[in-house]
């Protein structure tokens, strides 16, 4: 192995007690370390992946390590010594290791999702490189070398230099038991020259919530043959080649989950508005008493909704979703008996909330299971089983186009997450947001219904209900010139609405007038909403031209 | 059943040796009816579902009969007798009978996809309600009733009052072996309350081409088990309840499908840059030498793509497209060897191409398939096979967002097809066209590189490659910030390159000022591009502002 020169410190560690009884591979107690004296392997411009997502699961020790030598050192302020990596995770991880990561200027390029102000001022400044990509495919871009085409040192069939990978139990054959949450640790795993594991002392071990199966490359990918949420199609833990495994190391800091977002008014409103429409479709046949798959996306509106199917006229719920977030309502929901069974790739609970999870667990492992992001947020089974789909976009527009990921068209928040993945595969596709937003100067000088999205992710042809507070647009079959003003008048703030019928309007008139008129737009006003919230910090503009 | 007592006309036929000859089931024989007594059956506002998909295997007979009756009788110039329908159909259908249609404003609603300029003109006119969906969803939602919400009339638990399709033979159960597509004719049959069934007795027989699997619905739908183009999973025929079938028609009239778009130096450069690509891909080894299976569109550089895969370097190459056209290619491609097995919902030749097609059915029986829409366009099954995807769109942006249906915003073509099932699926997602178009005044008055799409069907999560007859684009993995330079540069025409690279520069500057830099715009000049055409007939700006 390339590296074993530099590895004279790997494997001079004692292991603790609390460490060997989670190993169960003789072989990798010889290869303890200590984080700081791993450090030094990490080259400038090396291709790393980390385990996490939405900030659970994530290696928490070895990064701190990496990121300590870099400040104490000051490494980052002489080109010589300067470090950037090409950093590789499922999605999010806890701001304390990926935020001082990207502070620190330590991040030459970060795929596919994040989360935290350091790493998206990055971006937004030029100093990151992000693309953000479904989750159900960014996994299988990684194996197929789509991200490291032009990655010429190492080992050319290997992606990545290195995986650091948390794990709360190591099999027998050497396998990982991962913590909360699964992601792209096969695929990480999968590409990795280098296998780094920080054995996770303090979460207990999670051996039998997952479920995972070997990601194979076309033309040998078989099946995924699940019909029910509940159906297992692999292993209980993530298979890798024991001989890539350079160290293990043990940490024993909790995820850094922090408090779920509170409900308020508006998010009980768009949950009831959401309620009633569901229950409209049950009594017109359209869905089972039961429902179908719930997929809920993270935030308050996600919380009210849960909290409302706890009390809600539906029995024997199904939940198949990318994260389960919001314990308090799922363990609400979970109690009432109404939830069955939920699956995700993730559990994203307040720290009170895991402590809780953890000390009742034996409560809830049969009725849960974490698959990994490409199975979770996958095409073929979020079509198969008819999930119910409901996410939160910046803004739509007038004819269902939404922007789920760039403020003003270029400001990157978050990144596209699995929001496409479910909105297009989805039975039912949903999009719940406010009607509006306040701006410094304005409590609703931001319309999150537009005339046009300044950014679009979700197309016309993936939505199929809209709710905000106001109120709920049914778009299912409807042509755009149907759907636009019942998505202004039902969704739209009354602040906003005449502007955006006027629009509509005039566009109609202009564009029926040259034979245009399918989808009727008047180009030099479409971003008028947007240009004027530049200018004067309010999308309330005075007139059209 | 509710038609019965106007049905007096139907069954008063004797059918003919060449309809006995097909017709397997001898209760359907009693059935055999004139299409103009069929006519009266049909009242304004109904529900009509018609097999048919690119042009291909649609009724010819009984639409006929009724745009003659309405034609005729001038029923269409009052109020009171006027007839509009609600017609879905998989995808296009031949002008001599939709067009009619449109031209005799017959039609109120048209989903998802449709080909002609009299439906185009009434769509965008305002006359036609259309929406353009993914043709791989189109046939599901018409099973879940979403369609037709607001249809009062009939059997509430059927979406269309009529199915009108037509068979090359009719099985012993009464099952449908359709002609040279199959598209959503298994759903649209599935929903409708009443069924007619145009025996065409002029193409021969397909039996055998076909393999057709149940549409289930959710909580009931099945895995796919399909892992190679060529792995059958269902029926030769498509099953259907004897007792819906109202009457049997004899048609013998061809598909009207028209030359083939004739490849020019463009279309040629454009494959010769797509081959070379593949090449390199599989030098790399990241594609095997036989490819994965290849998904094609329709024109021109469609044509020169095979025609180049005919003399290429790849060997024993598989095709899992929606439509296969282009015969002349795709003969030279079998013939060559080269070619090992195609499936598609369609086949559409020239009429001579498909003359040649049926006298050498031999031939080419054992290595082609048809499957339903929702089959060949299945994101599930793209995904697994891998399969390689290559679409025309009317314009791409310099971040990868592209417009496959209105031209301006605004102006309908054709709808999204099923290129959104492809590209965002795909292992390999392609986009190719040229980098200009002709105006009335400017030879290049149209660039096919815009700074913003404007409209976006495939968004820049969904494209790995760009191409034009200047050059070939390779942004997978690629940041927002490093797509742009180099699809301005590789694929932009000459006499946009500079505007462009412009537009990026002072978008960066401005965005990157403000902290708002990932992907750079200004969008007060967004759509200068197209509102410049709109005023002077030409996109060449004078200078952005």
């Amino acid at each position: 192995m390339r590296v074993s020169s530099s590895l004279r410190n790997v494997g001079r560690v004692t292991p603790s007690a609390a460490v060997v009884e989670r190993v169960r591979r003789p072989g990798y107690l010889s290869r303890i370390s200590n984080a700081e004296d791993l450090v030094p392997l990490f080259k400038n411009g090396d291709y790393i992946g980390w385990s996490g997502f939405t900030g659970v699961g994530y290696p928490k020790t070895l990064p701190t390590a990496i990121a300590d030598h870099i400040e104490n050192n000051n490494l980052q302020s002489d080109p010589a010594t300067k470090k950037k990596f090409n950093l590789f995770v499922g999605a999010s991880v806890g701001p304390e290791v990926e935020d001082r990561w990207a502070a620190l200027d330590m991040i030459a390029r970060r795929y596919p999702h994040q989360v935290g102000k350091e790493t998206s001022k990055g971006i937004n400044a030029g100093r990151i490189e992000f693309a953000d990509k479904h989750l159900s495919m960014f996994p299988q871009d990684l194996t197929y070398g789509f991200y490291s085409l032009q990655k010429k040192h190492g080992d050319p069939t290997k992606p990545l230099d290195w995986a650091i990978v948390e794990a709360t139990a190591i099999t027998e054959e050497g396998y990982i038991v991962p913590g909360a949450s699964v992601g792209a640790s096969p695929e990480i795993l999968q590409s990795a020259e280098k296998i780094i594991i920080e054995v996770n002392t303090r979460i207990p071990s999670l051996e039998g919530l997952h479920d995972i199966n070997h990601s194979w490359i076309p033309p040998h990918r078989q099946p995924y043959l699940i019909t029910h949420p509940s159906d297992r199609i692999g292993l209980t833990a993530i298979p890798i080649d024991p001989d890539r495994v350079v160290a293990v190391i043990e940490g024993d800091k909790p995820d850094n989950t922090g408090e779920n977002a509170p409900e308020n008014a508006e998010s009980r409103a768009i949950a009831r508005h959401l309620i009633e429409f569901l229950s409209g479709e049950v009594d017109a046949g359209r869905l089972p008493r039961s429902l179908l798959p719930l997929q809920s996306g993270i935030g308050n509106v996600a919380n009210s909704i849960i909290g409302g199917l706890a009390e809600g006229p539906f029995d024997n719920v199904q939940v198949w979703t990318e994260v389960l977030q919001a314990l308090d309502t799922f363990l609400q929901f979970f109690d009432s008996g109404k939830l069955d069974f939920a699956t995700a790739t993730s559990i994203k609970f307040s720290p009170n909330g895991f402590d809780h999870f953890y000390k009742n667990w034996a409560n809830y492992k049969d009725r849960l299971l974490l698959r990994s992001q490409q199975v979770a947020n996958s095409p073929e089974l979020i079509r198969r089983l008819g999930v119910i789909a409901m996410n939160t976009p910046l803004e739509v527009d007038i004819y269902g186009h939404a922007n789920s990921t760039n403020a003003l068209g270029s400001r990157m928040l978050n990144g596209l997450g699995g929001s496409a993945d479910f909105l297009r595969n989805a039975k039912l596709s949903i999009m719940h947001t406010p009607s509006t937003r306040p701006t410094k100067t304005d409590p609703t000088g931001i319309s999150c219904i537009v005339p046009f999205a300044s950014h679009i992710d979700q197309t016309e042809h993936d939505l199929d209900v809209i709710v905000t507070e106001q109120g709920l647009a049914d778009v299912r079959g409807l042509s755009p010139r149907e759907r636009a003003p019942i998505i202004i008048e039902n969704c739209a703030h009354p602040d906003y609405k005449q502007m955006l019928h006027d629009y509509y309007d005039r566009s109609l008139y202009e564009c029926l007038k040259r034979g245009a008129g399918h989808e009727p737009h008047m180009l030099r006003n479409a971003f008028k909403f947007h240009t004027n919230f530049m200018e004067h910090g309010t999308m309330k503009i005075k007139e059209w031209n």
